[in-house]
């Protein structure tokens, strides 16, 4: 198998020398148009292309250093992680990537930005910001377009968290994947807004990843979703391009429950919306009956997010007066 | 266009003489496995082919006499309607399809035993007992099969309330509809047993005929539904032949979740479930999760119904303990 991220690692390793300490930050990021089945699981190729909106300061802050203790150590907010830790694990079999099979001890340090009770999965920051840290401990020539093939192998949506505001992710076409990473948008939308309303949980019925396969793998509504997200992408691109809100809205609120409904149409089903998620749906399409302009975009959990423009965030809050509200261009 | 139903009423009304009254019951139904979407609407013929129970004493009563006033009356749980009223209007259209175009006035006299807390449509059982009655008005030399057919012009869901228990309405292949009726299913089981949970409702999005007709225009989840809910139908009347709670709940239940996806993936989306119909699911599946042997099916609505068996009632109850409880083999 012919694997265009491993290959590039080892040709950009092979001129690699000692490790030093390098630090760097990548933003979480919410899909306005989903990502949801892969084409190809050891690649980590997806069905379709993505678009999405980076959530600015909200995101990971990683550090890769060489350990002095001779052995690997992950640090997650503050902790020293078990080695048997899923993350833990997780985050040393991808830096495994670069290791090879030497014997490199490694500290990893991440902190997390992201308010808890937001709720926000981290593996798309913390997979980007753990690639560009390992790229510059090991002093490597790559790219951005590098670091998000690299990131799309940790986490699909980590290769959107390499840039800041919108990214699109082409699935591109090649087998050994060599054109399937992020693109960022050159489209400055200032008054874009996103507000996240946090929804409470009960246990996660999957992972997404778990809960992505399951779908492609039981739902009998899934085949047409991979031909309907690539439109959808188009749409809302242009829809951001031309910063029309009245056209983007409904098109990024109709394709996250499109993909929910490939969900809940798995054998067994699969619903991570809860009932609390459906009454922020349900007050939030009231509150559009008469008038508002905001949108919701839900991933693979029950909260609700939701994207508006600057002179309807008074409203939102009202609305849902718990919501944290992101500025995703502010300041850029 | 041929059309078998109008070709068998005019047949059948040519031997007809005098207008004698006639009083019909017929019962309200629950689909198992869900008839959504039309192959023709002007006949009234589905995509696919649907499995129901129907609800016993829970139906409609419906007169039909000749009117004495010389023109049409139609009285609905004691009311005289306006001529103008949607529900006249309909059953006066319906009585149409025996009178051709002749002066024919009727008194129409339908009462609706099921509990208006309920919430659940009285199309089904209301065009059911009307066609019975109407045949029986006209001295018609009809079976029940042809009675199926007719009933359907009404109402699809019509086409299985002809019967009392378990119930197959046929898709057929034939283009002008005669093969496309329902079957009683010779399929008894006395522990058999259905809770209603009512949901507090919002203002109906969509009538379920404007909201099939939405979803097969727009949803692009759609074109897969017809195949998969054919092979529920097969697999659910095996398991109701076995007497299999275990077999048929999770298939009722994941067709009844792909129908409402089909609609929740619609452009723009339909969801006729509420937060309320969520968290009624919510506590089914925690029970579930514990050991309850029930499961639910939702339609164009927002409540729930639940399927079980006799040994289950009493947990049933305790959760949901405003559920009405039916009994459809009871007295049977």
């Amino acid at each position: 198998m012919t694997d265009a991220v491993r290959d590039m690692i080892a040709r950009a390793m092979a001129g690699a020398t000692d490790i030093r300490a390098a630090e760097a930050y990548a933003p979480s990021n919410i899909a306005l148009s989903k990502y949801w089945g892969k084409r190809d699981a050891a690649r980590n190729l997806p069905l379709n292309s993505s678009v999405s909106i980076s959530l600015a300061n909200w995101g990971s802050h990683t550090r890769v250093e060489g350990s002095g203790t001779g052995h690997d150590e992950v640090h997650h907010n503050g902790t020293l992680l078990d080695p048997g830790d899923a993350f833990a694990r997780r985050a040393l079999a991808f830096a495994d990537l670069f290791r090879g099979g030497r014997h490199l001890p490694l500290r990893i340090t991440t902190q997390n930005s992201i308010p808890t009770a937001a709720g926000l999965a981290s593996s798309a920051s913390g997979f980007a910001a753990l690639t560009r840290a390992l790229a510059g401990a090991f002093g490597l020539d790559l790219d951005d377009t590098d670091l998000s093939r690299i990131a799309r192998i940790g986490s699909g949506s980590a290769a959107r968290s390499i840039w800041h505001g919108f990214v699109r992710w082409n699935r591109g076409e090649a087998e050994d994947g060599h054109d399937s990473h992020g693109v960022p948008l050159d489209l400055r939308w200032p008054g874009f807004r996103i507000a996240i309303v946090a929804v409470d949980k009960g246990p996660k019925p999957f992972s997404s990843r778990d809960g992505m396969n399951h779908t492609v793998e039981t739902s009998p509504l899934f085949p047409p979703w991979p031909a309907q997200a690539e439109a959808d992408c188009r749409v809302i691109e242009d829809a951001i391009a031309a910063r029309d809100m009245a056209a983007l809205g409904p098109r990024v609120e109709a394709n996250a429950l499109a993909m929910h409904a490939t969900m809940m149409a798995a054998r067994p089903p699969l619903c991570y919306l809860t009932g609390g998620s459906w009454q922020v749906l349900e007050r939030l399409w009231q509150a559009r009956a008469d008038g508002l302009a905001a949108f919701a975009t839900m991933d693979a959990g029950p909260n609700v997010k939701l994207i508006f423009e600057e002179s309807s965030a008074a409203d939102v809050l009202y609305l849902f007066p718990d919501a944290s509200l992101i500025a995703p261009f502010e300041g850029r």
